[in-house]
C-alpha cells in the first residue's frame, strides 16, 4: 500500500499520512505518522552491537542484548499512539508547533516486553521513583540537548512496554528500531525511539524535554509548573467523510474513530447541527483496552445545503469530550469536539 | 519487510514464506503464503464494476456495491488461516499436491461484514440449507473447472465473514481482492477468494473441488464418501530453532505457535526426547479465539549432541494433538507431532 504523507517538516521528519489511511482499526506501518526531534539513524543500528543498559536507583546495573531480550515473555498488545500535537492546527486559536490535522494516531499491534520484567532483573530500591529513557544519544538538531523523557514508576511497573516490532514486523528504523519505550496509552512523547538506556531515578528527568517542552501551561506561566503530557485524553475523529466533502442526497455513511487512553469508549454520538441534538452511533470493532474503537452513523438525509458534522465520545469512566480543546501555549492534546468539524454540502 | 517465499508451482501461484516469517503474532500481508488453483486476475477487479449477487434459495435477490458493503457494519477479527495441505511434506507416507513444509498459514487482523447480515438481506427458505461461493469465474487452469465451494447454513450464519481487508489494508490482488468469503476458524480451501457470487442452495454444491479434493480419504475410497476439510485441527508448530541448526550448549529459546480452529489453546508443551518427557511452555502474547497462541521454552542444556525437539498442543475441548497425523490420500490436516519434529545439534 503506498501512503503519500504530507511532510511538515524534512529535517527532522514529521509528517502525516492522509485521513483516508485512519479508516481501518489496524494501521499499516507505512500509514503510521513521523515525528521526530532530531535526526533518524542513517544506518539501522546494527543489532548484535545493541545493547540495552539498566542504571540509577536499582541494586545492580543490567546490560541486556537483543538475544536476551528476545528470551523474555513476549507482550502483543493493540496500542493507539498519539503525538500530543495531534490536532494542533485545529485549535480556534493558533499555537506554534508542526500543524498537525488529525494524522497524528495510529493503532498498531505492538509487540515486546514489559519494562516491569526488565526493572526486576535489575531490583528496585526506595528510591526508584521515576524512569527514564534515552535512546541514540545525538544532541537534537546539534543543540547539545537530548531527547530524553522520564515516566513514574507506578506506569513504568504497571503498563509500559519495550517494543521491538509493529505489526509483526521489526520496528522500522524511522520509528525506532531496534526498541521503543512505549508507556501504553500515552502520548508519543513518552516513547523514546532508539532506546537504549534506562536511568531509574528519584526524581522526574530534568532538561528541556521534561521541562520546558510537552507541558501543559499558559503563556507568561513558567512552564514547569504546568502538567506534562501523559496519558492520551478522550477524542473522537471523523475520518469518513472528508471536510469539504460535496455528496449526493441519501444515505450517507459518517464513520471514524474515538480513544480514550486506557479507558475504553462507552459511547459515541453524532450531531450535524453543531452540536444542537445528536444521535447515538454504532460501534463497528473491537473494543479493547489501549485502543480506539471504531464507529459508523447511517444518516438519510432528505435536504440539501451545507453541513457542519461533529461528534462526541463518552469513555469508561464517564468522561464526555468537552466542545472545545482547552488552549495551552504549545497547544497540546486537542480534544475538542468543534475542533473536529467536518464541513460537507449535501446536492 | 521482505519476504522471499518459497514457490512450489509458479502458475497458478503456490509458494511458502520462510519459517522465521511466522514467529510474529500478527503475519505481515507480505508475509502470507499463496495459494491458487487457478490465475490470479491480471488486473485488480475495478471496485466500481464489482457487484456481489445473492442468489438461490432465498425470498428475494439482492446485488450489492462495494460502498453498500461499506455501509455495513464492519467485523474486525484476528484469524488463523491455514491451506488443508500445509505439513503435507512432512507426513511419513507421502501424498500427491503441493509439497507444504509449514508455511501454509497465517494469523492475520481481518476486516470485513458477517456473511449473516448479508443473508438476511435475501431472506432465508427452509430450503436455505448450504452457501456457495463462485469467485472471479474464470475455470480453473483452462479445465472448464470452476472453483465454488458452499459450507453449512449453520457456519454461514454464525461465524464466517466477508473480508474485504487485511491487515488494515484492502485484500491484496493475489489474496482475493476486493472480497473473500472466511468462514472464521476454517482451513483456507472454504475461503473462495475475488468473490462475487453467493448461491444459497438445498443441498451442498457438487463439483470437483467439493466431491473431489478437500475430502479426507484413503486410496481406493470414493472420495465423495470422505469428510469435507473443514475447521481446523488442533496444532503447534516449532519456528525456532529450525531444522539443522548448530547451536551452543547453553540457554536456548524454543518458542512456536499453536492454533486449534475455533477453539482456544489450553496448554503446550516441549519434549527435547522425541516425546518420551513432556516439559509445560509459557505463554506469550494474546489468547483470542480463531487466533494462534505463541509460546516459548526457556531450555538449558548441558550435554553436546542431536536431539529431535517436538511440541504437543492441548485445546479447550480437551483434545491433545497425536504422535503422527492420520494419512490420507490427498495429504490433508497433517498435525502429527512428530510429523514436525525439529532436529538439531548442540554442541
Amino acid at each position: 500500500m503506498e501512503i503519500k504523507k504530507r511532510i511538515m517538516t524534512e529535517n527532522p521528519l514529521n509528517a502525516e499520512p492522509p485521513i483516508t489511511a485512519l479508516r481501518s482499526w489496524l494501521t499499516p506501518n507505512e500509514a503510521f505518522f513521523n515525528r521526530n526531534q532530531g535526526a533518524i539513524p542513517s544506518e539501522p543500528i546494527d543489532i548484535k552491537q545493541w545493547r540495552l543498559k539498566i542504571t540509577g536507583e536499582i541494586k545492580k546495573e543490567v546490560e541486556l542484548t537483543f538475544d536476551d531480550i528476545l528470551e523474555m515473555p513476549k507482550v502483543v498488545v493493540a496500542n493507539t499512539f498519539e503525538c500530543s500535537g495531534n490536532s494542533r492546527s485545529l485549535l480556534k486559536e493558533k499555537a506554534p508547533g508542526n500543524p498537525w490535522t488529525i494524522g497524528g494516531v495510529a493503532n498498531v499491534i505492538w509487540t515486546g516486553v514489559n519494562l516491569k520484567d526488565v526493572l526486576m532483573m535489575a531490583g528496585l530500591t526506595d528510591k526508584s521513583n521515576h524512569v527514564a529513557f534515552e535512546g541514540f544519544g545525538r544532541p537534537v538538531g546539534g543543540s547539545g540537548v537530548e531527547f530524553i523523557r522520564s515516566i513514574p514508576i507506578d506506569k513504568a511497573m504497571d503498563s509500559t512496554i519495550l517494543a521491538y516490532e509493529m505489526n509483526g514486523e521489526p520496528l522500522p528504523n524511522p520509528h525506532g528500531y531496534p526498541m521503543r519505550a512505549l508507556p501504553l496509552g500515552w502520548y508519543g512523547a513518552n516513547s523514546v525511539k532508539w532506546l537504549n538506556k534506562i536511568i531509574v531515578k528519584e526524581h522526574p528527568y530534568e532538561g528541556y524535554f521534561m521541562d520546558k517542552a510537552y507541558r501543559i501551561f499558559q503563556k507568561g506561566q513558567d512552564p514547569k509548573t504546568g502538567e506534562v503530557v501523559t496519558e492520551i485524553k478522550l477524542k473522537s475523529i471523523i475520518t469518513k467523510p472528508l471536510n469539504g466533502d460535496i455528496l449526493k442526497r441519501g444515505r450517507i455513511l459518517i464513520s471514524g474513530m474515538a480513544y480514550a487512553g486506557s479507558h475504553t469508549i462507552e459511547a459515541i454520538w453524532l450531531s450535524y447541527d453543531r452540536g444542537n441534538t445528536w444521535h447515538e452511533c454504532q460501534f463497528t470493532g473491537p473494543n479493547q483496552k489501549y485502543s480506539w474503537r471504531q464507529w459508523q452513523y447511517l444518516w438519510d438525509v432528505e435536504t440539501s445545503g451545507d453541513y457542519t458534522i461533529v461528534s462526541k465520545a463518552k469513555d469508561s469512566k464517564g468522561n464526555e469530550q468537552s466542545l472545545q480543546g482547552k488552549w495551552n501555549a504549545h497547544g497540546y492534546c486537542n480534544n475538542g469536539i468543534l475542533d473536529h468539524a467536518i464541513k460537507i454540502t449535501i446536492l
